[in-house]
């Protein structure tokens, strides 16, 4: 097995952060990218793809010996910062946990993938191939056919073990789909996305820099997250079709009025706001479920096998934290392991999570975009808060397990989760009818009965 | 509506009748296919695909007019012939129903799209481009993407009504789910095909031409259906990976040991069995779900919407169904209606009775390839067509409503076939124990209790 090259498709974050993983082991990687080698090329001007880092991925991070590299690139986020539709209210915090520690991080894509090339780049088993696609891999025969960008060439490895981080709109995937070989549902979001530019105002942050900023409007929303120049990007999420929906939203006077209407205090920060609706393109989200990722020596991990819409913020970390289980995988497999059995492994053992998460991925759009206004919701995580601080490893709220706890699967978070969600509503019931939409704390009977029900089902 | 030119991706068989249809409205159609005219071409040497075609593609074609013109190109199949395992015992046919017009027709395809698109072309209304493939539709502007193949031209129509026919790996679908239009799930079989070709003997056909002979192998399974030129086209089924398997059969020997240890009454009819299996690909089978089938003034059909699994013999036949649909939802809408409309009015009368059917379609395969080797099926089977006897519009069996009962919906016919299931099991049960493989037909007290659970149950 160790003599053995892995080849890698993609070296995005997935792919690189694996590459230095395998890397490190001793093990010789190929990694094959097909677009041009960032580090001598600008990121996309004016496309700030920024993404929220949690505890999940700096574990991984962490067992590649990369976290001192990468923190420089972090911006810390304590909460969500609520902009009810009402303009003269103030924003609300509404923190993500109850702990100092308990923050997510704001890290631009491009930069973060930069540090993992050269971490990858650095290792002498590793070779990085930019310009490079990877179109197809043949099963039994274990072929993986590659073409170089620049000139057209292809050629074909032959008896490759070959690891897809291709990314959700995998070619590898695509071949073993057409192959007869895997299983694939794509299943869109009827909601696109499209991203705004907020400057820095008088060389400042716009807004209050250490949150996600969120202007919940139920059926749609509007977010912003910081980034290291001191501006901020937000971006739009709206239904496809509909009123408002991106179809019907056209002509600048339109776009004016939307955002006017529905999120002044954010407009007021976008200049150009009708030229950058009018030139950035609307964005697809959805889920991509795989099954099965391993078929023989191929392997598909990250989006390739498990693309998720990105309201939990958990794209990122669920492919590193693929990468971190591949790995630990790769330790305890020795060094007569054999890649057809670690791959099945891995599927095996990681597929109930990435179907969890997928799952909260998406119930959580309806959370920030519409739960978060609503009392019962705001009762509900008060109340889950205040049961942490009294049963703190018994009853920790969904959010900070699928955030915090990287030692409690996301299947292990979406089952407890589904059992607190069950206590609260109990302890809701049993309020006097009039009083249900009261914001105080759990009373000391409440906390009695809210103890025996955790002894009992959590 | 009538002034509108509706355009249609594919001339195969959905797309070609589906322009006859609309044509004969007096609607103007445009209909691009991909591949160069084949009543210019001969259709390609040593590939006879052939399908079966039942009533509800009848009905298609009589409500087209075109019956007459197809008919030459039938041949009738009265029933499974059984190849059992022992090479000696004498084949067995299986009726498919119990009346003499109970039968069901292999028909070559190349030669019914032929019939099917002389018909198009004779129409006024309809125009046909060749060597054009439909690329890229865009939602909601309605603009189409052409290119012609022969010169790499590009053009593009805007406000286009176009309707996909454009089969299983649909150009059309894929643009739709890419733009987060359409949910699409793809479901491979994990078996693969290899079609053989078993030329006549002394001029005759080798195995009795009015039957779909089938060799049951539990896990696998050859089938053979016959040409007009006296051939048959014989298939294998088998699983891509195991022993047997295709990944695990190569070699000369092993090829030519496994026909003669499992189809030895078959192998001696191909005589260049070796190279029959070199040469021909093995082809994927798989089912596809896709929704929604419309999406403002695009539709989806035939196998681009819902391709299923050739086990029930009613790919083409569903496809043909939907057209003789649309059609008549066109006509019931009137010289008014709208096509956005009409498709979505199609996509929900339709897509329950397409889920049946691909779900059928896979409980086929277990059926023919295992099930008729079983007591249990077989006393079953004899027992339905003895119950349909005394009950002919109570009790139909499940199959003989699929095949031979288009005013039955698919969906109904599911439904119907369960409860059926469930008396059946439910005679049995009541048989004594030791009795219990007994192939005797029901006695007169178990058709009194029969009568009784038609009663209640159906």
């Amino acid at each position: 097995m160790r003599q053995q090259t892995v080849n890698i498709a993609g070296a995005g974050l997935a792919g690189a952060l694996l590459a230095v993983l395998l890397g490190r082991r001793g093990i010789a990687v190929n990694v094959f990218e097909r677009r041009p080698d960032p580090r001598a090329h600008a990121a996309d001007a004016g496309r700030s793809i920024n993404l929220a880092l949690a505890a999940r991925g700096i574990r991984a991070l962490e067992q590649a010996g990369l976290m001192e590299q990468v923190r420089p690139t972090l911006l810390p986020m304590r909460g969500r910062m609520i902009h009810d539709p009402e303009v003269s209210s103030t924003p609300r915090l509404l923190p993500y946990g109850q702990r100092e520690a308990e923050v997510i991080y704001s890290v631009g894509r491009a930069a973060l993938n930069r540090v993992l090339i050269e971490a990858a780049a650095s290792l002498p088993q590793v070779r990085l191939h930019f310009d490079t696609s990877c179109t197809e891999v043949d099963v039994p025969s274990g072929s993986l056919r590659l073409v170089d960008n620049r000139t057209g060439v292809e050629r074909t490895l032959s008896d490759s073990v070959t690891i897809a981080a291709d990314g959700a709109g995998s070619a590898v995937r695509g071949s073993l789909a057409r192959a007869g070989r895997v299983s694939v549902c794509e299943l869109p979001l009827e909601h696109d996305y499209k991203e705004f530019h907020i400057p820095p105002r008088g060389g400042q942050y716009a807004l209050y820099p250490e949150a996600l900023h969120v202007w919940p409007r139920h059926g749609f929303m509007l977010i912003a997250l910081p980034n290291p120049d001191r501006s901020f990007t937000a971006t739009l999420f709206l239904p496809q079709t509909g009123d408002p929906g991106f179809d019907t939203l056209s002509g600048a006077a339109a776009v004016q009025e939307f955002f006017q209407r529905q999120f002044a205090t954010a407009a007021a920060l976008i200049p150009d706001l009708v030229a950058q609706f009018r030139n950035h393109p609307a964005g697809h989200l959805g889920t991509i479920h795989a099954d099965p990722w391993a078929c023989g020596a191929v392997l598909l991990l990250g989006d390739a096998a498990h693309a998720i819409v990105p309201f939990h913020g958990q794209g990122m970390n669920a492919a590193f934290e693929d990468c971190a289980l591949l790995d630990a995988l790769v330790a305890g497999a020795g060094p007569h392991g054999n890649w057809p059995e670690i791959f099945a492994r891995f599927s095996r053992t990681r597929h109930g999570d990435t179907e969890a998460i997928a799952q909260m991925a998406l119930e959580n759009y309806a959370e920030m975009r519409s739960a978060v206004l609503d009392a019962r919701f705001l009762r509900h995580q008060a109340w889950a808060l205040q049961l942490e601080r009294l049963h703190p490893t018994r009853f920790i709220p969904r959010y900070a397990m699928v955030m915090f706890h990287p030692e409690i699967s996301y299947s292990e978070a979406l089952r407890r989760g589904a059992v607190q969600q069950q206590i609260l509503a109990q302890l809701d019931a049993q309020r006097a009818p009039g009083g249900s939409d009261h914001p105080a704390p759990l009373s000391a009977a409440e906390l009695t009965r809210a103890q025996q029900l955790i002894a009992a089902q959590l």
